[in-house]
């Protein structure tokens, strides 16, 4: 597809600088671009790359210069992403209908215009609203309900009686709903506590490859609106994730645990059960949170402190070797000013 | 299905304060429960809600008072489950025979009353047991053998050989006998291993979902009878675990590593390979314990230590910003005396 | 299949000691071999096993004594390798031929000599390298592209256009091409940054169970040469990871992360993203990288450090609470050194 980079400035709100007759036929990264492609920077960290690059045009930020002809914008990273999709880059989805090797029940409700790919299962009471994608080898549990516009990459599965919202993005090898991890012990034996809760995924969701989102005890794990969770990242039973969250692979939530809107978990983190976690509240890389955390808190460290305390920490860690020798000067000196004073 | 409270102190073996005659039709939180629906306390946390709840009944460990009819148990959350259990909550499970799309081998053996969902896969010379259900999707692999009354949820992957106990629950994306992880390294090329061993899963034991186990070297991989093993966890090859232990999401046992009966890892811990972790040992989430644990060893840290001296060094570095200063007034105070005593 | 030790000097280039006329007719762990089996020695830690073994004859380094016959090599994993799979111990794989029950678009091209096994799903335009083995319930998305000889355990997503080199091993619920974690944020709303470059996996790699590499944004996200990844290892978008790296279990590489050659992870480490990473550094179990690593760097702690730095600290931090009593002591002998000079 042949555009102009004046058609780009008119999909995606910015302004041309150079040649608005530069003809754009992909989207690439900054040293992989070549002629005819568009590329962009969002890390400063890049920007010598610009002197170099042999792509046609760049999408910057306003007011950022740059040698080649540049679609100038206020968000790049937003824009970009506007202008990839309308050169056709995404992924390929199966065209409507069933697959004959999908066993559908005939119980299950099916929408509009959906999309049920080779092999995949929908067991009875199901239902799939319209225009939803299921690629093939997914598993839809019983009275499981899946809203409009759902993209369900293969070999996902989602167990009975859970709910994923509108144009939710499900990736490949992730569970919803399995059993939440629950034992009462008596007499050396942990008797299965059974899970009878669901889990509800809300509008706009998107979960990584191979997450786990544990089914509640009673009531319901929820993933609020908007929030996106990268690859290998557990969430247990009854966990509440606000709106807006962002949790960074292999991160996890343990059961029970609140976590407010627009909350950030980076790699590795973790949460322990039972805990609050306020709005917009940022949890750095392997952190191991074990307390509250009250709202736009920055927690650092396992066990978690607030980060300057974690930081102030670990400076003065760094200076504790030379303390410790300073400390065996000082006794040498007090010892013979001692001995002195008595003499 | 509806029942008196009188009826299930007669299953759970509790007596009944209040009207006995209350009736419940089914299970659910605290905070969720409404008329009609029996509730439980098994945190002190949320005794406060106790008093605004909408559930008809509740579920309270002898002794603790409680303003609506209250089922007196010593185990609440023992007593709780069975209730969910008698009243319905359970999973649907798939009803007995082979689904016309599985693909089970003529020499595979299967036991009386088996469950074969759409899509699994049974190889040649796998067996098994009476009442096994294996939900769609599952790979069973040559030879392996499933014992009587497993639950194999969707996408579960058996490897060949490898023998799972009777009442084992396996729960989707769990992986059982991936090749363990080594190789031996000459002149730049790392040459893989043959792990020609197998993985026994003893009786009674739940794994979570994505989780991973992997075969021996040579000889078993072993996880141990009742053992509970939560989402994400990685096992290694040739590891052995005792009966009862209970391991936590994204936790992780390195090659070789022997674990005890009861040991407990909370999440995100792990054990390097080739250690001796004794009974009842508990490593606290996060950990990374390096070392071979005692019988009821407690460890924290990364590297691990016994809990409380991690507990004191943690103590002592939170003093250290303000110690640092301490030392330098130490050490201009010091100098001062050594002047006038020189003077 | 039985030989004799001579046999297998001859097969792995070794010398015996003992009779060479034993017969051996499998491999064991030297716990578990008996009579007929050879068995071996690589750790130390197990040398006093040899007095007990059962086994006919053991692979050893050379000049290490045994009291059994024995098959003396440079080196015995290796070695012992080799053996292992001269003896037949080697997984069982699917017989050539694509089975009904399998989807193979009739675009696809398939080489000679390809096992495509009951369930696996092959989408059009896309392409399996000769003797290229894929296991039941697999699925090859548009246009991926597999080498020669692959080898695809049950339940492995290979997403579109994603291409795998010739001998690479990929064990199951691992997902190689799933969409990167890239979001522009503008009014609340996360808005998803199309992921429209590939992951190319080279060559000789093998990837674990429940393992997930992320498409490129734009570009490629590589796997290079004979590197050998663990079992729940995450890689992001655009990371480049050189040849001959090992990455352990439950590790993580964050995006757009350039990892050298021969770089060691070991296991729940992790990298955040655009890092730079020197050839044959190491990364010990836990560690959390945060800055560039130079080439040998062996960093531990979270935040990484240079390895002797972090114990340096780890050994001082040790002594932390005896440190401070001993300041405390000097405060009093200091102020009561004052109160006399003062006098």
């Amino acid at each position: 597809m042949d555009v102009t980079l004046d058609d780009l400035a008119r999909l995606v709100g910015g302004t041309v600088k150079g040649d608005g007759r530069t003809v754009i036929r992909a989207v690439n990264g900054i040293r992989e671009a070549g002629p005819g492609e568009i590329t962009f920077l969002a890390n400063v960290k890049y920007a010598p790359l610009l002197a170099t690059t042999k792509a046609s045009a760049v999408v910057l930020a306003d007011g950022t210069p740059a040698p080649i002809p540049t679609l100038s914008v206020r968000n790049p990273d937003l824009a970009f992403g506007k202008v990839a999709e309308h050169l056709g880059g995404g992924a390929w989805r199966p065209p409507p209908g069933v697959h004959p090797s999908a066993v559908v029940s005939p119980g299950a409700t099916v929408g509009k215009n959906v999309s049920i790919g080779a092999g995949t299962v929908v067991e009875d009471g199901a239902s799939l609203g319209d225009n939803a994608v299921l690629y093939p080898q997914v598993y839809v549990g019983r009275e499981a309900v899946l809203g409009a516009g759902v993209l369900i990459y293969p070999q996902v599965v989602i167990r009975e009686r859970c709910r994923v919202g509108a144009r939710v993005i499900v990736h490949s090898g992730t569970v919803i709903g399995s059993d939440g991890f629950g034992y009462a012990t008596e007499g050396g034996v942990h008797h299965k506590i059974p899970q009878v809760g669901i889990v509800v995924v809300e509008d706009d969701v998107e979960l990584g490859a191979n997450v786990t989102v544990d089914r509640a005890r009673f009531g319901r794990t929820v993933i609020g609106r908007g929030s996106k969770i990268d690859n290998l990242v557990q969430i247990g039973h009854n966990v509440v994730l606000g709106q807006g969250c962002l949790l960074v692979a292999q991160a996890g939530v343990a059961g029970s645990t609140k976590v407010g809107n627009y909350v950030v978990m980076a790699g590795q983190a973790g949460l322990i059960g039972h805990l609050d976690v306020g709005d917009q509240a940022i949890i750095t890389a392997q952190t191991g949170v074990t307390k509250d955390v009250p709202a736009k808190g920055v927690m650092s460290g396992s066990p978690a402190q607030d980060r300057r305390t974690h930081l102030k920490e670990l400076a003065s860690l760094s200076k504790l070797p030379e303390a410790l020798q300073e400390i065996r000067r000082l006794r040498r000196e007090v010892d013979e000013l001692r001995k002195k004073a008595k003499g």
